[in-house]
């Protein structure tokens, strides 16, 4: 009987984090403040996050120690499986061999408590009391409460409306775990206020859910404010995921010729890629690919340049691949790739040629993640179903090529809670959806800075 | 740091089921022909199952080998984690130690692949093409999908119409993976047909829908029927689950003073259960609990007596504790346990005093599922949310005598389909169910055949 899992001993979970600020062959250029043009300082941040994450967001240590209250409870999904896709390498008849972690398994189904769990440690060792966020579908919202109800933090999450009345599961989830969950805008901010004044029936945004986020967290000492991807320190937590695939395949004598991920702030993708992209940088050949929808495609038609991180213009502005920050993308189903922006680290080494982004249409995610269902048995989340369409080109190329390589991929999550986006594509309600040139080309306007910062003129 | 999972390696998944037939105290009495009032021989059931599930529904070989093919479809999700619940225990302040065992990693989320597993491929192996089943709120409907979709079996279920529409992500999740999914009554079936001519506006049952799925299995010579618990083969399948748990307690050095399950059919209690129901009757001492909703008291308030395992009277009598075959229970959200019988063989070893009934009302199984949630971090199935409310009085009790129990449940599946359940509780529209005495006993009247067989009397 071959081997269908790789599980790590729990003995082995890795003991730190992986930061690749001090191996970037281009040193990341920092935030600026929108108002002064000048380098973001951990003052202008400290009524936001908590001092140890912004000591953390710019540490230069190549390796940070992961406390021990995390890492036991790490142990809740931790490590996670490594799997082997034979029942699909076998319907593709590719000569590949394709593997797969699977991130599902955490108690809201994602790979988000990697970093939530972190975040939430650090706020409560830094006396935080109560944590705010926004969320869309919910993903990030739910991670972040199940994580503070293991830490005893109170948790507020401003949830887009329309996301809150349409999609409940996620929402439900979150008030399982204890969290106040409230449906943004909503009249407990300045910022909610103020839209609905305008628009008492407003559907809300993620925009208007952060500026309710952030407001709740600097008008109140003992609350901070989260973020579940984008920045350095969120990708630096997810890299667990990488370190434990790396002694996975170590274990069974493996290393993978290609490594793929969806990309939609970039933290899923850089969990997994970032322990290999440092051994790419150090000689090994690796492809590495970030896959995004073609109807948000940030990396691969947006260029590098400063942007802020939010549509409303408040965060500090950040060095990386935007299709500018008033970019609507299309209502497709994966709403944790509807981002206009993407993590500086991941825009930096993408524009490095370290990354290669790929993007694909929502109709063939769909077709992918069928296909996965019925070959290896999980449901996928729609972001994942991105990776997985990307590793069947790959694998099918293999195939042409007569290669035996060896793709990764990482299963970012499940998709139980995200039925309804079958249930479109199996009634044939969905479409792909074209993104003019001139459209892009008008919210490009947008970016806070252009032309382009100075790494990207090389 | 403490252990917090107990991984069994994939190479030590056990090669057999565990058939309690030949080691019950008191052997079990077969089923009857309702016409006839005769025991049933196989040719009775071979339109129904095809004759490698009906051997081994009265096997008397201690134990069964489990074909390679499942074995290596069984490596998808098993072995299964093995979970210490060290949080839960230090909010309860017990000196109990409490493990479960994790089913809910499986792709359908819940311990029914187990058997659907191997049913389908026993069926593939006996040449059947296409599996008909019934299903009410859709667990059991999908696991049989992904397990038809994974051995390449048609599937074609009969989803109680009202869950049909109110219900819609296990539904989707079954056509996901292939299956056609019917809402019942359907015109398909004559069953279905005159069920309509009476009530178009039918809100089904799942007597109807069994009738349906009997009746287009038992006219197609191709198609055959399954059924998700109740029976010895059902049981057998899931005593995997017991199986590895024994290795893993060993691994860690421990063994249960108290085993807990939820019970509905039977089949995931059992399968956690009768590997030690074993030990027990060779000695050792272990209390075995088998929880049940007051609402539906099968074991505790319904007598052990021959009667019909579905509502519309076409299955053979069962020995069995029913509460009557027309007896509807409230519409409690673990709709796994809205079940007028029980198991035979769970039945008759409560008879025997092997195994200890409890009932618990509803509103204390939530707010159990929600301590759970908030401490271990997993949100439960309803039904699972019974074992746990079970666990939490086991534990009490046991911090009021001072005892180091090992306490040991079943963690059937996630909720992460359920929430609506969640938020019923969480928004106080839930309630318990009262149950006088008239209505058992007006339920009990219809039972088949009274008075109770012969074990019973003793």
């Amino acid at each position: 009987m071959e081997v269908k899992k790789v599980l790590l001993p729990e003995s082995e979970i890795p003991r730190q984090w992986y930061n690749i600020l001090p191996d970037m062959p281009t040193p990341l250029e920092p935030p600026l403040h929108p108002a002064t043009g000048k380098p973001v300082g951990p003052e202008d941040l400290e009524p936001i996050f908590p001092m140890n994450l912004i000591e953390q967001e710019v540490s230069q240590e190549r390796y940070i120690d992961i406390p021990e209250e995390v890492l036991e409870k790490y142990l809740l999904w931790r490590p996670t499986p490594l799997y082997r896709a034979r029942a699909l390498e076998e319907y593709l008849q590719t000569p590949a061999r394709i593997y797969f972690k699977n991130e599902g398994v955490s108690p809201p189904g994602s790979h988000k408590p990697n970093t939530a769990l972190a975040q939430a440690y650090y706020n409560k060792v830094a006396g935080t009391k109560r944590i705010t966020t926004e969320t869309g579908a919910g993903q990030w919202g739910s991670a972040l409460s199940f994580c503070c109800a293991l830490f005893g933090l109170e948790c507020k999450v401003f949830m887009v409306k329309v996301s809150y009345n349409q999609k409940p599961y996620r929402r439900i989830m979150m008030q399982t775990w204890g969290a106040n969950c409230i449906p943004s805008p909503s009249t407990e901010t300045e910022a909610g206020r103020k839209i609905l004044e305008q628009d008492p029936d407003s559907p809300g945004s993620l925009g208007i859910a952060i500026s309710e986020a952030v407001e709740a967290a600097v008008s109140d000492k003992d609350t901070k404010y989260s973020l579940g991807s984008v920045l350095n320190h969120v990708l630096l937590h997810q890299t667990i995921n990488g370190l434990e695939t790396q002694k996975q395949m170590a274990m069974i004598g493996e290393y993978p010729d290609v490594i793929i991920g969806c990309a939609g702030g970039g933290s899923n993708f850089a969990g997994l890629a970032l322990p290999f992209v440092r051994d790419k940088i150090n000689g090994k050949e690796i492809e590495i690919i970030a896959v995004e929808p073609t109807s948000c495609p940030t990396m691969t038609r947006g260029p590098f340049a400063y942007d802020f991180g939010d549509t409303v213009q408040m965060t500090p502005l950040l060095p990386m691949h935007t299709l500018g920050h008033s970019f609507v993308p299309a209502p497709i189903h994966a709403g944790g790739l509807r981002y206009h922006g993407m993590a500086p680290i991941v825009s930096q080494l993408v524009l490095d040629g370290i990354i290669r982004p790929e993007a694909i249409p929502q109709l063939e995610t769909f077709r992918a993640g069928i296909t996965f269902a019925r070959t290896e048995g999980f449901i996928s989340a729609p972001e994942t179903d991105h990776a997985i369409a990307m590793v069947i080109r790959e694998a099918i190329k293999a195939k042409e090529e007569g290669k035996e390589k060896v793709i990764l991929f990482n299963w970012s999550g499940h998709g139980l809670v995200d039925m309804a986006a079958y249930e479109a594509y199996l009634s044939g309600k969905l479409k792909d959806h074209d993104l003019p040139e001139e459209e892009i080309e008008r919210a490009l306007k947008d970016i806070a800075i252009l032309p382009k910062p100075k790494q990207a003129q090389g």
